[in-house]
């Protein structure tokens, strides 16, 4: 075992650097605060208390009615898999509304739980149009229909309006994976009629990556319960199981976390107590400063960063009816390096830009603004640099441009 | 959906508690301010860099050399399912230790995940004689021999030493759930030849609940990398697939786990950077004491609870023999209202200590005195109220006699 340096690598100190690309972004500092509030047992009132606030809180972060409406513990990825494991036994058939990588990555963990699925696609840079969805859904009759709501690897947000009724028509629950817009953009889970929308915190809900934001709607609880099945060692005789498949994994099986987060409070995990504390005061902050405020605030953030990179003379990426307010896509000049310029962004500015996956990968960079860092300034700065890495790069652009454009476009309602 | 109140709950404010329960215990303050600071890009050099640096601040902690040694993004439960999935296929055996509610924990899991088992046990109080072990993995010849180190539900700790030999003539690997002890008691991954071995940052390591260390050796490392299937969105040229089977689960695919953790940077989940952050502080605070020190600090708070309580004229529960340092379990005495005496501790004291499962349910106390708690004023903090607490209820017992026995027991090596 090589031996240790004596500081054992000395204190944190990360570099102060703002994070504008696809997420995560810098935490907002009240959520960092509250996550140094010592710890609590896992049943103590105050604890359960803070638990049963959570539920509250998120319910208008969601907009839903949700009982059921709690946190995973683990990142965003961990949410989307404790849906669909919960929700699809093996070879019950999903429709996946495909557009992005993380569409892929539903099929993924659908193909690794033993679910069938079929897809319903849109070449990357556009959505899926909802007659589509439809068709599809009449001709698979999935047990559930899952979508992503905005897909970072394409800045494309699926429009979910509509969505519900198509599913009530072929009998199918919908699951929608929102991790990069809730807090940023309009998450409806009632009025679309979405049944398990999962989130996470470390995009424009301005926290860190670590807690997933879950709401269930009674009837996709209901199936979620029947599938119950109480493990050994805690098994009660207040609590039947359920007729239906035993769920596939522990720690993502919904039905013992409803009865965690339940009156019932039983003994499941150890409540990430420090994620939870930050997933609350996420919440607080966004409804604090108003969901409908926050929402203008990152689609002039969208606008903004659009306009000054369009004044710049820069492509943006997609299809500009549905792209997302807080990742914008720009096509990388030819000639022009776009991991050096990334690098310069980094090492002369202390802003990070962000790359993209698959077909994109280094065709386009990522520049995100949610959360803490949809602010005009953030995104004036940002564009400010990226100016000044291509000019130093020998790009030839129109210099001062993006910012006035910007501003301009910030202020236009 | 009922309206919110206007100051969204207030502030995060727990009362100032003493955790001595079977954990989660009150974190170290240096855990807590680490996880203040502010967040990273997920793949910028400082970044990547922190978590080379909690490889190898854990591979001490874990009493290993093993390359693969990391974090996962979940509760310590997160960790034994990754550690489980991933080692095991559906249909493969496993031979589990059980002598307690993890045990059982492990079953529940080994079943989810589609692998068979057998176990060996022993009663709620005692551990499994090494001798069992070895006759039953030559009966079974397992994959993989399933152990928990220590039990926090029987506060009992299975001696592990000469395990790996045992897995060697049968051709198995060892998983040892130690999440209840590691940075207490000696956790010596290589001497005892354990492959894999999981933990929790909120017991010994005085962290908040939601990240999981884990450690791997080569020879697991082998044949989960066989397993490796790179999900479609992000397969690279230069990551080939194994030919084993498929993990079962994607968040949980160690695989690519270790290869995000590993020079590919494979892009999975997003870390969870603040739980990070803390992990970090927890192995930090745990070097720099010293583990020898710090495993004969846990020895000597469970030394003095035990003398305490004894003095008291109260029994201890279990087999001494082995007994986990860090709780420990106290028979509740005939005519004391077990759940009266702990709300009367939190109520009067703003202490908590822990109450039971299963067989043991309202029968033993848990008393904990782990990483930031297993100090001597606090040992005798609880002791001196649960004394006027028993005072209270009207049960008769020595006055005065249980601190010095504490004190006595604490100072004797």
């Amino acid at each position: 075992m090589p031996e240790l340096p004596q500081n054992l690598f000395g204190q944190i100190d990360p570099p102060q650097r703002l994070l504008m690309g696809p997420g995560p972004v810098n935490a907002h500092p009240r959520v960092l605060r509250a996550m140094g509030a010592d710890l609590l047992g896992q049943f103590d009132p105050e604890m359960t208390g803070y638990m049963n606030e959570v539920m509250a809180l998120y319910r208008p972060v969601f907009g839903t009615d949700n009982r059921w409406t709690l946190l995973v513990d683990g990142t965003a990825r961990a949410g989307i898999e404790a849906a669909l494991v919960s929700l699809l036994a093996p070879g019950d058939t999903a429709l996946v509304v495909n557009f992005g990588r993380f569409g892929l990555l539903l099929q993924e963990i659908l193909h690794r739980i033993g679910a069938r699925y079929e897809t319903v696609d849109a070449p990357w840079g556009e959505v899926v149009p909802l007659d589509a969805i439809a068709e599809a859904a009449r001709r698979v009759r999935p047990t559930v229909i899952c979508t992503v709501h905005g897909d970072t690897s394409t800045t494309m947000a699926q429009p979910l309006e509509g969505i519900g009724a198509i599913a009530k028509e072929v009998g199918a629950l919908v699951y929608v994976d929102a991790t990069a817009t809730l807090g940023g953009m309009e998450i409806a889970s009632d009025r679309w009629g979405a049944d398990v929308v999962t989130g996470g915190l470390q995009k424009c809900l301005g926290g860190p990556s670590g807690s997933s934001p879950i709401t269930i709607s009674d009837a996709a609880a209901d199936r979620i319960l029947n599938r119950r099945h109480v493990e050994k060692g805690i098994a009660r005789d207040d609590i039947e199981n359920g007729a239906g498949r035993m769920i596939g994994s522990n720690y993502f099986d919904l039905a013992m976390v409803m009865d965690y987060w339940g009156p019932k409070r039983l003994n499941h995990h150890t409540e990430a107590t420090t994620m939870l504390y930050g997933a609350r005061e996420c919440a607080r902050v966004a409804l604090a400063e108003g969901l409908p405020a926050r929402f203008a605030r990152h689609a002039a953030a969208g606008r903004a960063m659009t306009a000054g990179i369009r004044a710049m003379g820069l492509s943006v990426f997609g299809d500009d009816a549905h792209r997302m307010t807080n990742v914008t896509g720009v096509w990388i000049p030819d000639g022009v390096d776009g991991d050096r310029v990334r690098l310069m962004m980094r090492t002369h500015f202390e802003i990070e830009i962000g790359t993209a996956f698959g077909p994109l990968q280094g065709r386009i960079w990522r520049l995100g603004a949610m959360g803490y860092n949809a602010m005009r300034h953030k995104v004036l700065i940002t564009l400010a640099a990226l100016e000044a890495c291509l000019q130093a790069e020998g790009h030839r652009l129109p210099l001062g441009a993006a910012v006035p454009a910007a501003v301009a476009a910030w202020d236009a309602a």
